[in-house]
C-alpha cells in the first residue's frame, strides 16, 4: 500500500470507472452461475476472455489518468524522477499481468 | 453459445471453481471501494492485475479439464476433428495469440 | 530438450513457418538498423510489437499442428495421459509468453 | 511512421540494445533450423517463447528510456499534452490491454 495521503487523478472519470466494475462484478456472478449449471467450459473461457478484456481496459484508463495526472505533476515539480520509477515499474507489472501468477507456479 | 446439450469437463474441480470466483467477485467489490474512497491510482492498478491474474489462473484449470475431458472423448470417438478445430480458436482467443490490436496494423 | 526421437508434427507447413520466421529475422535485423540510425522510440516500439505478435501467430501454428498430430495420435493409442499433461504445460508457459522474464525480476 | 526529425532516448543503452537485438536474430535463426531439422514441436515452442520473451524486454527499456527522456521532457517544455496522449496510445498497443480479438466480440 501507498501512501495514505496520495490521491487518484481519476476523479473525473470515478463513476464511469465504477459503472464497468459494477458491470465486471456482474459478469463474475454470471460465469459462477454458469459453473453452477454446468455449462460447456468453451462458453466458459468466453466469458472469462470478456472479463479479463475488460478489467485491462479499465486498468488502462485509470493509467491514462495516472499519467497524466500524478505523473505529468511530478515531473512539473521536483518529485519527477521518483514518480517516473514508480511508473515504469507499474508497467513492468501490467505488462505481465496475470502471469506472475503462472510463472511463480513453475 | 454452443449446442445447450453440452455439458461442462469440470465437474469434478465446481466447487472449488466456484470458491476462486467468489473470491474474484469479492475482490472486484474491492477495488470499487478503492475508486469510491479516491484510492491512489497505482493501488487500484496492482489489485486490477490481480484480478486478471485470478482469472487466468480459473480459465487454465478450466481449459486443462476440457481437454482432459471434452477433448480427448471426442478425438477417441468420431468428433475429434470439430474438437481440435474448436480448441485451437479457444486457444486463439484465450492466449490472445497474434494480438490482433497490433496485427491489424502490420 | 525433450527426446531425440520425437519429432514435429508440422512437416506439412515446414516451407511456410521457414518463410515466417526468415521474415521475422528480416524485422529483427531491421529493429536493429533502427536503433543504430537513432530512429525514434515510438517507432521502435512499434516493430518490436510486430516481431512479438508474428512469434505468436507461427507459435499458435507450431500448437495446431502438435495438437492434431503428436497429441490427438497419442490420445488413440496408450500414450494419451502424458501427452495432455506435457499440453496443458505448454500452454501454461506460452499463455505467459514472455512474462516470466519481468516477474523474476521482479 | 513519425516525424523523422524526432530521436530515440535510448542513445545511452545503443550498445545492450544492439547486443540483444543480435542475439534475438540468433534465436530466431536457431529456430529455423530446428523446424528445418524436424525437431519437437514443444521445443520450438520453447524457443519461440524466449524471443517473445526477449522482445519484451528489449521493449520495456526502450520504454522505459522513452519515458525519462522524450515524454519528461515534453511534460517540462509545452508540447506535453501531445506526447502523454502518444504514450497511451503507445502503452495501448505495446501492453495489448484490452486485446481486440476478445474485445471486438465482447
Amino acid at each position: 500500500m501507498s501512501d495514505p495521503g496520495m490521491r487518484g487523478s481519476y476523479s473525473e472519470h470515478r463513476s464511469a470507472l465504477l459503472a464497468r466494475l459494477r458491470r465486471i462484478e456482474g459478469q463474475v456472478r454470471g460465469i459462477q452461475r454458469m459453473v453452477e449449471s454446468d455449462t460447456y467450459c468453451v462458453d466458459i473461457l468466453t466469458q472469462l476472455s470478456a472479463v479479463i478484456a475488460a478489467c485491462e481496459k479499465v486498468g488502462l484508463k485509470v493509467l491514462e489518468d495516472h499519467i497524466r495526472g500524478c505523473v505529468a505533476d511530478a515531473v512539473r515539480s521536483d518529485d519527477g524522477e521518483a514518480k517516473l520509477a514508480e511508473l515504469v515499474s507499474v508497467l513492468e507489472r501490467f505488462l505481465q499481468v496475470g502471469h506472475s501468477a503462472v510463472s511463480a507456479r513453475a
